[in-house]
């Protein structure tokens, strides 16, 4: 490991941003020079604290990550991250659609039209465009 | 109904609206006499349009309306009725706290200790506490 | 005057915080022993400089007033002093209720739902309600 | 019509985005193959819902929504829409600066600067650029 | 201790906890029987990680807390603390209002209205009302 | 000057705008043409009124200034000027970096690693990577 961390909150954080496609060496190479104890805190609070947590099913846990960084704005490069991690456990493109639009009532057009965007650029990047088209709630308006 | 409305957007908005434990009445008596289109728009939009799209379990869906509201901040009128119907479709309270501790990574402590305090004020009126205590992902510390 | 300040700014401010119902002393009494800068700040910029501004309708300075406030949440003593404002000088209650209303869009529900409260509680301390109800813009349903 | 939506809330919401110089295709485009439902939550809801109100001037509705989109923050692709849109319906530049700064009192420096800027860029797009001095509301100081 | 952790983290969390008059108690007893989980994390995390790094006087440290929770809004609670806390460790009740007034640029009229009538309530309840005049910084207006 | 304002207040600002390594030619720059009122606002009011308070130190003052960015969000452009105007003033690369991530708490994540990577290229600019490695609070973990 880059930093030597062997605590059990650093590892088990590492193996939770394993999981979303993250690794140590980005983590730190973001901060390098800077922060380090950022990233430190980034892997031992928000995924071996949190994101670690029993009693929430890890793919519910991701949509839900996506559902607070939609709400909080300013938040495109997280989002981007969160929403990769999310593909890589197995969220489908169309939950993550689901998830963001869900937001519209509570945080509005500009915050989920901004995350739709940031969504179809990973979605691009990940070659899962076009997504099917959703059925809708009652047939045919 | 109160006010006739027969569309398919009112309708299904109505019994999502009433799966929470929420009812047209109290909708409207709280914007009587000033704005019922605002009663209106919850039901046909956000319960109808949003809250009755397929493609997400509705417990998950009331989860991530929990991770919103906590996450946009001076919502605790609406935590209130959230959780209430969080609880009335189902969702355990532990699960309930989990989602809340989840966005501490993203909306930073003030956000999640007064999401917890709304909670807890449900959870008393409601007669679940205390709570049963969560396992820590990895044992004793 | 309560500090003897006889700026343009502040003698401009004073007369802006008079139209909409307010008073030196009441804003001086809230900072009192304090913070008696932030009255004159309040006085001299926020109202002698900005209020104070050509260009716009007063009416129309109020009602966006109105639409910050109710964007930017927690902000519920502001909109009581700015609801009378508004009020005072003219703003119909049924336009105060659209301007809130419309920023349904931009800042969803809950912020929304909260200021329509405000708006209520203003209205009925003033006597003015009901508000006679708005004509849907295509007619009956 | 793109989607072949005839009801009157989709039809009279599309009617208020071309006011605004938007069109069904763009709107569509932006979210194709993602988000079609946005899209349409955006015609029928923000459009045909909430701008088609009657009971405010087309020109004061829109300078609202300046107001909300400058407070709320992270906004910018939202701002240039609306501030075209604006332009396009008579609000007058000089006006569109006077909605941004007044909501200096409430929002801070920051989100005007910003929102100024965005201003600034429509403006030089749309060649009106420099705009008239405004006069002081005193005179020289 | 309440809960027998006896990690660095947890009791240096403590011992700044107690620097600023608050208690293992009081964190639990908060949460208790819903989320003592999130108490843990304000003694190990908040406190036992941020607050005790080196490099920043603590004084000035806890003003930024202050400057912070004034700028997120919606932190009444958060702010009644830590202004009790700032006067504990030694910052001046008119050091307090000025970190409060430095934010009016930054987060806007209604949050530092808000943050100095906090202030006030805190101020009166220690019996330190009124704070002595500050001077202009260039004399009489 | 400029624009020939010769008010004690303008003054004042222009100075602390100087010290910070701003300019009246580049605040004036960025509105000119369109809102040279919110140049001199800032110079007036930011600077010349809330920056030129007597009682914090100025190193302090501009510490609360980038808390009180990281915390608002969406101010990329806002922290770039005062972290080069704190280094200007002889706040130390490492107290900013102590700064931001005290915001950690209350703010979150995705403000702080936003604000940390605008910090690093300011940092990056000036020359001053990479900075001296902070001790830990308790030694080696």
């Amino acid at each position: 490991m880059v930093n030597g961390n062997t605590s059990q909150r650093y590892t088990r954080g590492l193996e939770k941003l394993g999981l979303l496609g993250g690794s140590e060496e980005a983590i730190f190479a973001a901060n390098a020079g800077v922060a380090p104890d950022l990233s430190r805190y980034v892997v031992e609070f928000a995924f071996g604290d949190l994101w670690s947590r029993p009693g929430l099913d890890p793919r519910v846990r991701q949509m839900l990550t996506i559902a607070a960084l939609t709400s909080i704005g300013d938040t495109q490069r997280q989002l981007t991250f969160h929403i990769r991690g999310a593909l890589q456990i197995g969220v489908e493109p169309s939950e993550i659609v689901e998830v963001i639009l869900h937001c519209l009532a509570f945080a509005g057009f500009p915050r989920v039209v901004n995350a739709v965007a940031t969504a179809r650029a990973v979605f691009d990047e990940q070659g899962v465009l076009p997504l099917p088209e959703t059925a809708e709630p009652d047939g045919p308006r």
